[in-house]
């Protein structure tokens, strides 16, 4: 097993705290399993742990900070010693909600990560007990009814820098990424485990720091992605990018915007990597401009909207 | 156009009111449209008629009527007078909440059926204004989501019979039939349109009269049949046969128990009759004892229960 | 029941037979049924009749003649009379593989019709015996599976001209239409059935006449219409459009071209039409802005390539 | 990462040879990537190797031998030795067709594994390349189009001792397990991976040794398991249990027995376990009675019938 088991929970900035709320309550179909201090912890049907998003009332959107919980106390341990090697540690602190002491440091776009072991298992209440006892809640089936928080992508200023501190100090293997012809890393897709994309860097357009691209919750199939679009509709969400399949990582998504700015995936299918020594497969400028798996060309504001806003664009 | 349009609405009568409305709104994911005298008015997202099922209170339970709509003023009259003169015809009435007046009669079983023209269409609410002009209503997606009512399958002590006066009187069309060994016929599949069924006749079990099978609501996808059987899971609602496709008429289908007692099935599927003058499909005895398309042995209640129960069973 | 009971067959020209015909039978999973006179009669796996598609050889690509059965020979004659009286007849001639005497006419726009009741029911050989005895073939699963022949959209000088001559002399209900701010109607979805569109006019860009926009073949569920797309990927077909859902008539598309040049649907979804006497959704200017249903912004091909293409453009 | 990287290739014997080789192919959708001294090498569009199934005629049916892939060339010595120190090592062989030195050894029930590190990696010919370059090969679409092997279900005699023998020597994380009354424990779902299940054990009815229950290939939507009953019912496949889903692991399934007599799945779903220490579910023999997830009683064969044969039964 890698050192870094997975990723959550996120905590999600709001300018539009009720608004973002309802949308992770009534449109995602997310459950409040707690509040505290102007934040909800929102869970899915199927996150093992009490929470997997944070969201809190902010005067601007984007990512706060990112969990990352490691295998074992001994890997988390490896884990802190290699980071703090590289001088962007910021220390201990006594973690959150749900969870135990965590160490937070920063990649070097200046994202915040927190890096933790413990953590509180989700013991559902009466009204949430599921049916099937390997599922940690039931199944409500409101509205898009996500199933787990998936995967983070985050936009840097120079992504070949930041992949590289996420596989050599925090063990990400690196699956597919893009390299422009002249030489720019435009993209990197990683993971700690055989699911083909966990955390993802891509170029951030206006060259700013520490911006979120999107944050990607799954669902089980393609039909819950279509059925979400639908949900997307009739409830007035900004569909970004209506249905379809990336070439890269092979996922099938919908993307939009949730009240308080930030786009939000609602994500399914992709590839399982198997090979424990995969060779990384590497995009061409040429080969990105062919559009999406079916040759959708992929909306502008996709390479250029990030939270949160930049000054002046 | 055939003379008759399509069929609905459905009252169904339940002696667990309140339980078989929460059944309704927050599994089947309708909407309460009107609430009067004991009676509450469903519909679903797609029906473009006001409601589909009337829902009453009762000492037991069953279908109370059936209504039929007329495809124009003349083919109401015609199909009024052809009842007539079977006999079977009990007279004209008022007519119910969304409806003009209406002729009500028993077919030889004596399930009770109203004849009628006029409707009123669905004109949504606010809340419920959908995002697309040609949707009646906005999607909610709770629970199944059900889109619309698709057919009505009633016991007859005498198949045959019915079945004959639904294709002379009425002018249904009868796409497939079993026909067991003896000569008897054990089940009619008919239809106003294209449509692979509508109105079912079954044998029943016991020799009774007047019962109910099974109410039927359409969804678009099999995904959400699927779907629909977690949802049925995780509210408690009693499973009788897991989503499976039916040999006859090839339907998708999940069958459970409202809380009333009546069976009522998810379905989709199926295929469309375009054959104006088509053969129909007659199953034998032995073809039956296959099972369903894949080969499911069909669950013993599906051939013996229904609404109201018989006394002594 | 309408007079004309369904579409089909059509008869499609392509200047590169020998591709076209490896498209319609490895890509999109057709039979050969028959081989006469340099046509090619193909069927899919749902189609009543022996085939609902004939491709044949020529100088250029486009629809040569649309079939339309009637519902009985009275029908027939009804609709003849009809025709006849238009001045767009063109008279009698023996049929084609499969069918008996048929009526030729052109719309007002110059498409040529064959109007027929007569028509040979399929019969499988051995190889291609189905195991439900209400399917007409077996289900071979190749390529894209497509079930049946769905609808034709052709194109039209003047769609207001065509549309009333479709509902008039032909008996069509108009579902859904585009009205321009000026005034002009730019597209008009028909049926003489409750699905929701078979025989659609659109307003040709060029002004030209008689050309066909797209031929589009049925799929049972909208995961057929996605994995059609990695089919159509894989074999190298020029995908026009991805899969997504249209705004009007609510249908889930994907297009492409094949190899003589005409576009090809693969469809499934949108609605039944129940009402017999539906209103009209009418669609503006501004609405049809908005894109398709998911806010996709329609490809400007789409709006612009017929078949056969027109000179000097 | 976990010392084994995953299972596969399995070989397979078949007394039916050239019918199961059609079996695979045809109705399965796989390719013949070799052929060599009575066996073929097939794959599945998704695997990464070059193949992941060996096919060997002989007198008998079963399994021959199921390969472990390890992580690396020390992952693999530590395994060895792991497995020489309790006795059940048979020793090192050249491997096979597509991969290098294995070391061969049995489980405390007789089923013969190989370990090895060395493998080639797929490379299509032309008439299979991909147009995504992170694809092993074409989507063919052919009959079932199986995207990989997911997992292997043996049999055993003495379900606990080889599931102790799998997580202690080989590393196997233990996710499920069924403990009766009397505390036998019957069935233990293991992966090396956050799949839900790769190694399966179940007890054997008859007591016997090293028999097979199934082997697994999977597809990724639920659709594709649905759409593999039909061609399984239209290739005359023996299905023994139609799509439905488990409640242990709830992976959605399709189960039929190939012409030589193994039992084969088609199977997608599950959920992924992210819990780097996750609590093992254990299922009473109270609850295994309540059949699988939706309350489909389990068909009787499937606690009875693996591969090859007992003698007397």
């Amino acid at each position: 097993m890698m050192d870094i088991a997975h990723l959550g929970p996120a905590e999600l900035l709001t300018p539009a705290f009720d608004e973002s709320l309802r949308f992770f309550v009534d449109v995602m179909g997310m459950e409040v399993e707690a509040q505290q201090g102007g934040s909800a912890y929102l869970r899915a049907w199927g996150d093992y742990q009490r929470h997997s998003l944070k969201l809190t009332a902010s005067e601007t959107s984007g990512l706060a900070v990112l969990g990352l919980r490691a295998s074992s106390p001994e890997a988390l341990e490896r884990r802190v010693a290699l980071v703090e090697a590289t001088g962007l540690g910021a220390g201990w602190h006594d973690g959150d909600v749900g969870r135990g002491p965590s160490y937070r440091f920063r990649d070097p776009d200046g994202h915040a990560f927190d890096l933790y072991y413990e953590t509180e298992r989700y013991s559902p209440p009466e009204h949430l007990r599921p049916s099937l006892k390997n599922q940690p809640q039931r199944y409500t089936g409101r509205g898009c009814a996500v199933k787990r928080l998936d995967h983070c992508n985050v936009l840097a200023e120079d992504v070949r820098a930041n992949r590289m501190f996420a596989t050599e100090a925090l063990g990400y293997r690196l699956y597919e990424r893009i390299e422009l012809d002249d030489g720019t890393e435009a993209g990197a897709w990683m993971s700690v485990t055989i699911a083909a994309h966990e955390l993802i860097y891509t170029a951030d357009a206006y060259g700013a720091r520490g911006r979120l691209h999107h944050l990607a919750f799954w669902v089980d199939t393609r039909e819950e992605c279509l059925r979400a679009a639908d949900i997307f509709l009739d409830n007035d969400v900004h569909i970004e990018a209506a249905p379809s399949k990336h070439a890269i990582a092979q996922g099938f998504f919908l993307y939009g915007y949730e009240p308080g700015g930030n786009r939000i995936e609602v994500t399914t299918g992709g590839y399982l990597q198997y090979d424990p020594d995969p060779v990384t497969v590497v995009w061409t400028e040429e080969e990105r401009r062919l559009g999406q798996a079916w040759r959708v060309k992929t909306v502008e504001t996709f390479h250029t909207y990030g939270t949160p806003p930049v000054a002046g664009t």
